[in-house]
Order: C-alpha cells, then structure tokens, then sequence
C-alpha cells in the first residue's frame, strides 16, 4: 500500500464513497449517503461519488417491479436532496443511483442522479443491461437511450453505469466523439477471483477511449449470494492507475481534477491511496467473510449454528464465522454416530476450543435407534438417516436460539451430489459452496499461515486439513471410495463447470474417459440437489445458483 | 368437441404434430418425430409442423451454451433429414426447432429448420426473445435479423417462432408488406390459466395483419416447473378458428391450404377439429397431472411417496399422484404423533383405501422422544421437529424404495411460510405449489365430482374437504390461529404477489390495514424457504420460482 500527495485548489476534488448498502433499505441507505458526504464536505470536497443503485440496494431483482417501491425511492432521493441542502455541505455534486420509472411504459430503468442544490438533478439511464451470469437486468429495465455530459465548474463530466463501459459502443462512443474532461462510473460490479485488474484495464482502455480520467466507484458488501469488493479507483487518460481504494471495507477515497484538466497538478495536497491487490487467497476468504457478515447483519442475526464433524469443511465454516462474527456467537454441535471416530471427535473439539466458540455434544445414537426400529434401513438411506438426524439437530439450535444455520458443503461435493439433501445440507448460509475441495485445503492452510503471522492461535487443527476426507457414515468409509481423488476431481469439475467443457473437450483436455464418463454422470444426476440447496457467496467465474441455469429434467447425456 | 371436413386435393396438406419432447434427449426427440412424420405420410401431408426446439426439447436454459450439445444437436437434424428421405415417406417437408450457432459470436440461437429430401433446408432464427416471467432467451440466444418466406408447391409460407408473432414489427410486419399464404408459427407457449384464448385472440390478429392463415402448433408436456398444454390451432385470414387440438395430450391435427390460397375450399376431404377449452378447474388439475407423470417420466421415476396427514392438501396431491401414474404406485405414509386427532387417522386410510395406493403407518412418539431427550425443545422449535421427523421418515421410503417423494404444500402456505423447511416441505416435486389454498378446495370438489359423474369412487374424503385445517403441530391448533381466514388471504396474496400490488395498492383494493400488514410481512420473511422448496407445475400468472426472482436480503417494509 502506498500513499501519495496530490493537490487540489482550482481543481475539482472529488470524493469516491465506496459504501456497503442493503437491497430495500431506503431510509438506512440514504442516511449512510448523509454521513458520507458530511464526512467527504469536511475535506470541502466538489463531487461525491456513490456506487450505482445507492438509494435502492443493488441489486433489487423483481422488486423493481413493485410501483410503490420505485415511488418510495423517487420519493426519498427527493427528500435526500433537501437535507443535503439544509445540512449545509457547501452544496458538493452528489452522485446517486436509483431506481426510475420509464413513463411511457411504465417499466423500471437503472437510473444515475446528481443531487445537488436541493433538487434531484441530471438523470441518465444505464445503456447495456446486462443479462449474463448471474444478471437479469434485460428482465428488469428499459435501457437508457442517451448519453448525459454535465458541466461541473466549468469542466465536462460523462456519466455511466457499470456495463455501460464493458461496451466500446453506445454512450462511451458517443462522449469520446463530443469529448469530456472526466469520465465518472457508478458500479455494483460482484467479486470474482482475480477481477480486479480486469475492471481496471477496462478503464484504462476506456480512459484513453474518451481522452480523460476515469473514476470508478464500486459498492462493498455482501447480497444474498453476491459479494461487492469495493476496489474503486481513477485512472488517468492515458490509463495509469492514480488512486485505488482497499477491498472489502466501506472507504471514502479523494482524487482531484486539475484546473487544466490533468490530474496531480493541482496546489492543495490531496492524500490519494494506492491500495495493494490482495493475493488470491486472502481475498477468495476475506469474501466468504464479508458474505456471510453481511448476510447476517441484513437479515437480523447475531449468531451461528453449523454440526461440526472434525473434519476440513465444518473447520474451514467455523473460521470464517468467527472471522464474520466472533467465537462466542458460534455454537459448533459435535454429532457423532457409531461410525465417528475418536480422532474426529478430538479434531472438532480442538477446533471449537481454537475459536472460542460454544461447544456442544448431541450424540445422535439414541434417534438413530429410534428411527431403525421403524424403518429398518440399509446402504445409503441408512447412512442419509444419521445425516438427516444431524440436519434436524441443526434446526433445532437454529430455531429455539434464533441462530442462522450454516450448511458446510464445499464446491466439489454439491457438483457430484456427495452430501445428503435434508441432512448436512440444511442450513440458511453456505460460506463455501463456491470452494473447490482443493481450495477448501489452500483457503484453511492460508487462514492458519495468516494467525501465525500476527502471532495468533491458528484457527483449524491441522490434523483436520491432513487426514483423508470421509463422510463417516459407514465403518471405514473414505471420500476417495465413491469420487476420484480431488486433485483430478477438481481439474474435471472446473473445466466441466466453468469452461462448460462437453466429453469431447474433456477428453481433448487429457483426462481418462472413465473419470469423464463418472464425473459428468454424477453433476448431472445431482441438479435437483443443488436446486435446494442454501445460498451462499460466488467467488468463481461460475458458481452453482442463478450463475448455471440448467434443467433438472435433462435427458442429454454424452 | 366438434368435428368437420374439409377437403384437399391439389391443395396443401398440413400436419399439425402437437408432441411431447424431452430436454437433452435428441435421439428420442427425433424418432417421435419420425414416427409422426409415418402417420402424417400415410395421410399425404404435404407438411408435418413440429413444435419449438423439437429436437433439444424446449427450455433447454444454459444448457445451450454447451458447444459438444449444440455440435451434437446439429449432426441429429443432418441424420434426421435422410433418415425421412430413406423412409420414403412421400418427401414431406418437416418442420422442427432446434439450437443452432451463430457462427461469427459462437453464440445459440433459437433455430427453426425444414428437412426435405434428404437435407436440413431453409434456417430461420427466432427474432423478439422473450426475457420476462420464466423466460430468460436474451440470456441465451442471438436473436435472428431477417424473415424468412418459403416457396412450397407455389405457396408463400412465412415462418415464425412464438415470441415472434406477440410483437407486431420485426418479421410479422416485414411478412406483411412483402405478402405471404399462409404464417407458419412454432411455440413453447407454457400453460397458465385461461391463456388459450389469449394465444387464439393474438393469432387472429396476425392473420389479419398479415392477410393469410396462422398455423400455431404448440408443445405438450411438463418440463421441471413449465407445463405446456398444446390445444395448437389454425385461424382463416380473417381470424376464425378452423382447427383445434385439444390439450394436454400429444395429437397430429390436419388442415388443408386449398390451391385458391382459401383454406377449406380443396376437394380431398380432411376432418378436421375443433376441440373445446377445457373449463378452468379441469385444466389446472390436468397441468398438475402432467406435469408430475412428465416429471416422473422424464427423471426415471415409476412411484412416488408422501406423508397423508388426513387433510386436504395431501388428498389432492395424492389423487393427482393416483392420476399421473396410479394408485399401486403410489406410498402414502401416516405419521401419527400424540397431536394427531382420530379423525385425520381414519381420512388418510379412508383415501388410501379410495386411491388404493401403499398405505403405512409409522408413528413418530419414539422418535421424537429421543429428540427432546436431548434437546428439550419447546414451541415453534418443538413443533418443528415433528414435521422434521415425517421429513426424514418420506426420505427414507424416497432413498430405500427409488421413489419421487411429493411435497404437499399450496402457494398460500407457500407464500407465508407456513410449513416446516426440511420437514412437510421436502421431495422432488410439489405438485400444487401454484394453487391458492381456496383452490385446493374447489379443485378437490371438482376432482370428487368428476368422478362422480363418471361413476366411479370419489377419491378424496369428504371429511378431508370440509374440517377446518389444522397442521396438528400442538393441542388443539388450527390455522386460522396464525393465518387470516384463507378465503381473504388467498385474494390478498393474489394482489401482492400476481399484480406486485404494494402497501398502498392493497389498501385501495379494499383490504384492511391490519391484514395487509400481516400478509405482506409474513410473505416477505419467508423468501428464504421458497428458494429452497421443490419444482412444481407454474399453473398461474405468476408463479413462485424463477417467475418471482425476489432477492432474500430484503429490507423494504411498507
């Protein structure tokens, strides 16, 4: 992380407020709109910056659709500009998205507002509604049809939203043809591993576009199974990165365009922060973090349940729990069966006493009995019944102690369908579903690496990470018994999922037809699994959810 | 129903080929075609019109974006093509949907070809992609630019692909001006309630647009959520209905293009058809069987389990089960606990005696006393976990016996969360997930009364129909403790989740504040169980599941 001087008399300053929001919450969004431009008017600052969607969340879905919703955020954007005007600011430029109304049809629009003087002031309407991946905004919104260039202090300012600079065409071409001294974009652009310097090369390529600086301003936080890491940041024209805010947290970054129109070369300094990249493993984890932190504090809980096994999955939850929410509002439950050994036992206990976390015993001996005399199950219904007795365990906490309940499952397991549905699979939150087993085992080692570093307990036994992965449901049972092993798995899986790899690009990609053949058969068999399985945070360029839409009713097989 | 003739010499024989297709299963998709083609050629049709995407099934979502699928779609059309000229089946020109590839992006489309003499002529791609409801087509298709005319024995035929002809401009209008005989049109077109006429009425005003008959055929048959309901149809030039296939079975329709360009004009008599709408009752119980018996069908499935509470949502669910694949297939399970009243013991055996189905009792008091052994529960938590065990208890006759376990809930339960999550909401389908509560009344009634008329047994316990419900969780409970009286609640929720009536709205429909207030927030708290209940047949405007895609992190209240 580096920091550096800028100057800004005569220049416009420029404050990007990288906030956290919840999708609905217009009061609570508006008032952190308030907070952060008393805040950026202390520093006297010309223009603030917020991430698109302010006012509404981002991003709202179907509730786009509610009329009386789009009247209450017009309504409150209004009410926004009146007390930033009586709040005495120095009346700066703030720049909000919203959701607007297309009049003549009556249809939602992706909206970007300037609330300045008292009044809501310029509207542009985001151009490119993208509806790939985990977007629908085609679903939702009537594309805005022009370009908007306000005049700030004598300077040209472009507005754009997200997508709206992912395209060479539409606004951008347009502002590049009538030529502005500032680009400014608004984003909810999600994590990705690895996105950031997409994101900033993409502006940089628009910068030298238009001839101008960009700003780009991204929100932070967790929706639903979103995470928005932040990382906002300017570029110059000629695409040299100026200012670039952390990942993760809500920051309130400054950057200040020069009377001349170049950056940098303004009087009054300016404290600009360059911000490092965080390594791919830091921030995969510090995103299942903030996605769960998140989804928690909107949704009103102040605590966690999840069964605790011993094994690398449940150890890896537990950490990021604590990390999200603290041991002492944890309550780890220790389930064992006949078939749990004692070292599992042992590895969950030390696990739960690493975290501080609440640490129960329910052995599920006596339920098991209790069903078996009535139903007299063998193979795998029996072994489904023990998980199951564990899922309604689970419940049980999260019901009578108002504990969100965290489902444990890893990437590779809901792919190939190796979990019990109704069993470990219940649950509101699941951290790592978006975690190759592979990755389970990096994010765990790192995580320990990082307390080590700052002279911490390291949160996960490491017999936990070094032990073979079982299910315990049978005496003897290993994972490698019934899926590859999960250093091949993996590799299969990515490029099955991710790359939507038929057999032929498999086999071209060098894997035996076996495991092809096994591997495809076991994703395939298992969507309806997924379909019911909780949300939780995407941090691959495909996760299973609304990213990978595919029937369950699926007869193609190759 | 009403039959005529018409005549057909030296004019063009059309079949209609109203089919049942599966996602995926090219192989199995193009010998249905086949065999239709057989049984159209011994008529001498001199076209045989299958529905949309024929060949890949329809909707076949992201599974589009697999190249090796769209590749092996591709070589299935080619060998489709010669094996109906090998045939030797008079040449007809077979018209089939299909995915196809835009080449300069690598992109789907949504494809429409002829296969004649050998070969897969003339390409036609669906131009207006609808994005709304279930849909997602922007999403995965490029949309086509061009119209496309086809010359067949002196004719003009114009082509056209559902979504096509509910938009007045594109091809419709470019068909318009440059004149054509006949509007050739293949759909997907998903049931809902009372939409055959709508589909009718919109054909009729494209006839008139384009000044030629419209030939709708449309597919049958359930595909995960989506029922299609067929009831395909030809309207004249001036709008009348000519010929009508009735719904919710596979049929091959005849109709005659007289060599005038008037239809019915020809000498060659044909009889055509003009079956009636079914009235509304019957055609929402006969989606709900058939979507399940496709569901079955489809997924490998030959039995289905579900708990009989001796309530009337479980009545319906199993005489729909009864219907789609029949009572000896059918495992109804009794899960009596100390709250259970005498009564719904002895309804659930009264149906199971009507529908004959397997009928077992399995009383969880031992069960659940192991539980609260442990975990001394009390409350919501204590009655949840005897919905629990009846979860674990249906998944065990699912896991042990290959059957599909049905989840019983309706949408009024369903929008409040008025069930248990793991517990009576488990299974693989739900077959009346999209009926109102009120609905399952009258659909019940229907159901008893149709056999009645029919002369057979009433499935369904009048007892089941007419007590007042109770999920018998504790002493003495009924649902009009915790829910308004279903008869104002069901129209509550028909204005707030069909009309995304807001606060406001609702007031000014005339509801009281204090039952808008509940509704509104119970519906919004239990976004997160929806998102993990099982698929079931879309039978309304508006549907739970991808037709709603509300986020769970919600936090406007109005």
């Amino acid at each position: 992380m580096e920091e550096r001087d800028q100057s800004s008399d005569g220049s416009l300053l420029v404050a990007l407020a990288q906030i956290d929001t919840c999708v609905g919450d217009l009061d609570g969004n508006a008032a952190k709109v308030m907070d952060y431009c008393r805040k950026a008017a202390s520093r006297k600052a010309d223009m603030v910056i917020f991430p698109e969607m302010t006012l509404t969340g981002y991003p709202i879905e179907d509730l786009a659709f509610r009329a009386t919703f789009r009247r209450a955020a017009w309504a409150r954007a209004d009410q926004l500009a009146r007390d930033l005007k009586d709040a005495d600011l120095g009346d700066p430029y703030v720049v909000v998205g919203t959701v607007g109304t297309d009049r003549e049809h009556d249809r939602p629009r992706n909206r970007m507002v300037v609330l300045h003087d008292g009044l809501v002031w310029a509207g542009y309407d985001k151009h490119f509604l993208p509806n790939y991946g985990v977007f629908d905004e085609y679903r939702i919104f009537t594309p805005g049809e022009k370009s908007v260039i306000l005049d700030i202090k004598g300077r040209r300012i472009g507005l754009a939203i997200c997508e709206d600079i992912w395209q060479e065409g539409g606004p951008i071409s347009d502002m590049a043809a009538k030529g502005i001294d500032l680009l400014v974009t608004i984003n909810g652009s999600p994590f990705e591993e690895g996105k950031g310097h997409v994101r900033r090369e993409l502006a940089a390529k628009r910068a030298r576009q238009v001839k101008a600086p960009v700003i780009y301003v991204n929100q932070v936080g967790g929706q639903d199974d979103l995470v928005f890491d932040g990382g906002s940041f300017v570029v110059d024209a000629d695409g040299a990165i100026l200012e670039h805010s952390p990942q993760f947290v809500e920051h309130l970054g400054y950057w200040a365009l020069s009377a001349s129109g170049e950056s940098g070369a303004s009087a009054q300094p300016v404290r600009s922060l360059l911000a490092d990249d965080l390594p791919g493993d830091e921030e995969v984890y510090r995103a299942c973090v903030l996605g769960l932190k998140d989804y928690m504090v909107k949704n009103h809980f102040t605590g966690v349940c999840l069964g605790l096994s011993g094994g690398i999955d449940s150890a890896l939850v537990a950490a990021i729990a604590a990390d999200a929410c603290g041991g002492s509002n944890i309550w780890g439950i220790s389930m064992p069966s006949r078939y749990s050994s004692e070292g599992s036992r042992d590895d969950a206990a030390d696990l739960a006493q690493r975290l501080g976390l609440h640490y129960e015993v329910k052995a599920i001996g006596s339920e098991f009995d209790a069903f078996q005399d009535e139903l007299h199950l063998e193979g795998v219904a029996e072994e489904n019944i023990q998980a199951r007795i564990r899922g309604v365990i689970v419940m049980a906490y999260s019901n009578s102690k108002d504990l969100l309940a965290l489902a444990t499952g890893n990437k590779s397991e809901l792919a190939c369908g190796y979990s019990t549905i109704y069993g470990d699979a219940v649950g509101g939150y699941a951290p790592i579903k978006d975690l190759l087993k592979t990755r389970v085992w990096e994010l765990a080692r790192w995580r320990n690496q990082e307390a080590k570093l700052h002279g911490q307990v390291e949160p996960i036994p490491v017999n936990s990470i070094v032990k073979p992965p079982s299910a315990e449901l049978r005496e003897g049972q290993k994972d490698s018994d019934s899926l590859p092993d999960y250093a091949l798995l993996d590799q299969v899986l990515e490029a099955y999922i991710e790359k939507a790899h038929g057999r032929e690009d498999l086999l071209a990609d060098g894997f035996d037809p076996e495991t092809v053949n096994t591997v495809m058969r076991l994703v395939d068999r298992a969507e309806w699994k997924r379909r019911q399985y909780p949300l939780g945070p995407k941090v691959t360029s495909l996760a299973f959810g609304r990213d990978r839409r595919l029937p369950i009713t699926n007869a193609f097989r190759e």
